[in-house]
C-alpha cells in the first residue's frame, strides 16, 4: 500500500478525506511541492504526527527498496529553501544516516548534527535514523526530542529499521550500532554477530548511499567492522570508510599534557596506529608538545614506554567505574572531531588519527585491512596518509602486534568479505576497557 | 591543611618532593603562576591528576568560605591566555556553575557550554560543577570526559558539594539540581524538599556569587524555586533569577507548526504563561505563525482552546513513554536557547517566554511571585517586559488560574522565603507528565 506523503502547506493537496479538515487555508503559496507516494515496508509505522499524530495505518510489505525511511512529524513537510530570504544563501542540504540512533552515543551526537556545531551555519541537513525492530519507539521519542528542539537547519528526520531505505542518498553514514557484548562472548563470536550487521550495512551503502558517501564505523571491533563493511560495498571507494581511532587519539593528548603539565591544546600530531583495542599504538615518538618532541619535554620515557599507553586504554574503564556509564558524550565529540578533521583543512603541520583502509600505505603495513594511520584533509571530505613519521625499533615491534591482530580478525571474518573460509586465532581478549 | 596547586608549567614550583620526578624540565616560561594555596574543606577529594593523579590526601575541614570548588585534572594548571596568540583576542574567562552536574540534563549542557555554541568561539569558560556527596564519583566521570573532549575553551572544571565553595564569583548559575518526586509525595512535599535546597543555594550565591549573577532554575517546581532562590539572595536583583519554561515554548511552537503545516521557525511571538505546571498558558492568541496571528491561520479554534494546551503538556510523558527517558537533551537545548536570548539582541518583533520576578510587570498578575512572562533583551545578559500583547477574557482566566496557583505556592514556601508561617492549600496535582 502506498501512503499519500502529507503535505499541507502545498496548493492541492490530495489527502485522504479524514486529513481534510486538519489543513490550514492561508498558507503562503510559494513552497515547492511534491507528493511522492511513501511506500511504506512491514517494518514501518506511521507517525507523520502533522495533525492528527496518533493515525495508525496497516502497515504493507513492498519490495520496493527505492522506499524512503519514515519522515517524522514536522518533518515530514517539504519547502523550498530558495523561496526564503533567510535561507536562499544556504547550501544544498546533506543527508546524514546514523545507526544505532536510539543509543546513548547518538543522543548525544544526534543533537551536535542538528545544531549546526559540526557542519556549519549554512549546512540544512537531514537525518536518517536507523534502529531496530525493538528500538523503533525509543527512535520515534528521539526524533520528537529533534523536533521540540527547533533547529533551524534540521530540515528532515526519518526514522526505519530497514537501511536499504535509511541510507537511500546519505552522504555520511556514522555507524555506531552493534550488538554489544554479552556474558562469556568471545572477541571471535563478536566479531561474527556485528560483522553480520557491517556486512549487510555496506550491501545496503553500496546498493542506496552516494556514490560519494564517507562512512564512519563506531560500532565494535571498528576497524574490523569498516573493513567488513567496505567489502561488501565495492561501488564505494575504498578510501571513504573510517574506523573511529579519535577517542583514543584524543585521550592521549589528554594524558601526554597531563604529564607534561601543559594545557591539552599544546599536545600535536597524534597519531593512534592500528586496532581499536588494547593493542593500539598510541605514539609518543611523533608527537610533539608545545612544538617540540614529547621525548624532549617528558624526560621520564620510562612512563612513556610502560604507562602512558595503559593510561590511555584504561580511560574508559575507570569513567564506568566513576560515572557507572559508558562514555557516550565524550565519544560523541570525538565523532564530531572526526568529521571535522575532514570538512575543514588540518592545521600546517598537524594531523589526525582515523582508521582507514591500508591499501597503498607508506608505511610497509599490510595491505587489506582497516588500519589507524595518521592523515591530513584539505577540508573536501578526502584525506592523505602523511608521509614525514619516523619510526624506532620500540614503534615498529608495537605497530607490527597491532598488525598481526588486524590480520587475524580479517582471517576470522573471510566468511563475511569474500575471502573464502574463516579461520579464527585470535590472541587474547584486547577488547578496550569499558567498551562494548 | 592546605594543599599547594600544582603547577608544573611555572618556573619556581614549590611542590611537594615526591610530585618533582615529574616536573619536564623544558616547558616555556612566559606563562603566568601563581601558587594559591587550595584549601579543602571535609567534603572535598583530591583528584588534580597531574601526574600522579591518584594522590590521595587526608581532607581536613577548613571554615574558609572563599575556599575554591576542586580543580579537576588538566583543569588545575593556571595560563595566561593573553600571553598566546591564538587566545590574546579571547573575552574574559566567566564563571558558569552547574548544579545537578551528575545528572543527564547536564550531561548534555556541560558539553554544549563547553564547545562554545552557547557563548561564543572567544569566550573561554570555566565550568563549576556542584554535586551531592552521592554524586560526586559521577562528577569526576563528568571532568574527565570533558578533559577527553578537548574543549580550547574550556579553560577550568571544578567540581564541589558545597554551593558556597562552587558558586564563588559565578557569571550564571544553572540550578538544574533537584530532589525527584519519591512514591505518594505530594507537590507540597516536593516544595518543602527542593525548597530547603534552593534556599540554601541562593543564600550561597548571596555570599560568594557575582553581584550580577544570572540564575536559570530548572529543578521543580522551578518558579516556586526560583522565587525562594532569589528572597534568598537579597543582594542579587531579582530581576537576576529565571525559572525555565523555554521547553514548554519550543514544545508550543512545535506543536502550532504540526497543526498548521508549517516548519517550526515560521512559528513566533510565543509566550508560556505563568508557573511550569499544568496550569501554564501557551499562549495562541498573541503567537504568530508567518507574521500572522495563530487565529488566522489555524481556523481550528476548538482545538487551540481545547487541545492545545494538553498537547504541548503531553509531549514530556509521551515522550518517556516512547523513548523510556525524560527530555534530557531537548531540556537542555531549551537552557541554551535561554542563555542566548539573554546573550543574544532578540530579533526585531519576535520576543522569548522566561519566568520572571513578577514586580513592576504591565499586565496586573500579582507582585511578589515568578511567573512566565514575554521578554525581550538587548543581548546584555538583561531583558525587558513586552508591553504590546493582547488578551481576552479566555486567556486573562486562565492567566489568574496559574496566578492563583503560584500565590499558593508561594504561601506553602513562607517559611523559606521569611515570610512567616507556611500555609499549605495548593490545588491537585499539577505536575507536568514525565517530569521529576
Amino acid at each position: 500500500m502506498a501512503v499519500t506523503q502529507f503535505n499541507p502547506a502545498c496548493s492541492k493537496p490530495r489527502l485522504h478525506s479524514s486529513q481534510l479538515s486538519f489543513l490550514p487555508r492561508n498558507l503562503p503559496r510559494h513552497r515547492h511541492c511534491s507528493f511522492a507516494p511513501l511506500r511504506r515496508t512491514q517494518h514501518a509505522r506511521i507517525s507523520c504526527s502533522v495533525a492528527p499524530n496518533e493515525v495508525q495505518v496497516p502497515a504493507v510489505k513492498t519490495p520496493d527498496p527505492k522506499s524512503k525511511a519514515e519522515c517524522y512529524g514536522v518533518f515530514c513537510l517539504t519547502y523550498d529553501l530558495r523561496a526564503e530570504e533567510e535561507t536562499r544563501s544556504w547550501k544544498k542540504l546533506i543527508n546524514i544516516a546514523v545507526s544505532g540512533a536510539a543509543g546513548m552515543i547518538a543522543n548525544h551526537l544526534l543533537f551536535k548534527l542538528a545544531s549546526g556545531e559540526v557542519f556549519g551555519p549554512d549546512q540544512p541537513i537531514a537525518l536518517k535514523l536507523l534502529g531496530s525492530e525493538r528500538s523503533i519507539q525509543a527512535l520515534e521519542g528521539v526524533a520528537m526530542e529533534l523536533e521540540d528542539s527547533l533547529f533551524p537547519l534540521l530540515r528532515e528526520v526519518s526514522i526505519g529499521i530497514d537501511p536499504y531505505e535509511v541510507f537511500q542518498d546519505a552522504e555520511w553514514a556514522l555507524l555506531i550500532g552493534a550488538k554489544p557484548r554479552g556474558p562469556g562472548m568471545e572477541r571471535a563470536d563478536l566479531l561474527d554477530i556485528n560483522g553480520q550487521i557491517y556486512a549487510a550495512q555496506g550491501r545496503a551503502l553500496n546498493a542506496v548511499a552516494s556514490r560519494n558517501v564517507k562512512v564512519i564505523v563506531v560500532g565494535n571491533p571498528c576497524n574490523t567492522n569498516a573493513l567488513i563493511c567496505l567489502k561488501n560495498a565495492p561501488n564505494i571507494p575504498a578510501k571513504n570508510f573510517h574506523a573511529l581511532t579519535r577517542l583514543d587519539e584524543n585521550r592521549a593528548k589528554c594524558q601526554l599534557a597531563l604529564k607534561a603539565g601543559v594545557f591539552y591544546d599544546k599536545v600535536s600530531n597524534m597519531t593512534i596506529w592500528g586496532n581499536h583495542s588494547t593493542t593500539q599504538v598510541p605514539d609518543f615518538l611523533n608527537a610533539k608538545i608545545n612544538g617540540l618532541p614529547v621525548k624532549e619535554v617528558v624526560k621520564d620515557h620510562k612512563w612513556l614506554e610502560e604507562e602512558f599507553t595503559e593510561k590511555v586504554q584504561k580511560r574508559g574503564g575507570a569513567l564506568i567505574q566513576k560515572w557507572g556509564r559508558s562514555s557516550a558524550a565524550s565519544t560523541s565529540v570525538s565523532i564530531v572531531d572526526a568529521i571535522r578533521s575532514l570538512v575543514t583543512p588540518t592545521p600546517e603541520g598537524d594531523w589526525f588519527s582515523s582508521g582507514v583502509y591500508s591499501n597503498g600505505n607508506p608505511y610497509g603495513i599490510a595491505e587489506g585491512i582497516v588500519f589507524s594511520m595518521p592523515c591530513r584533509s584539505k577540508g573536501d571530505g578526502d584525506y592523505e596518509l602523511v608521509k614525514d613519521v619516523i619510526f624506532d625499533d620500540y614503534l615498529r615491534k608495537r605497530i607490527a602486534k597491532t598488525e598481526a591482530e588486524l590480520l587475524a580478525e580479517k582471517r576470522c571474518v573471510a566468511h563475511l568479505t569474500g575471502e573464502g573460509i574463516a579461520v579464527c586465532d585470535l590472541p587474547g581478549d584486547t577488547m578496550l576497557p569499558g567498551e562494548m
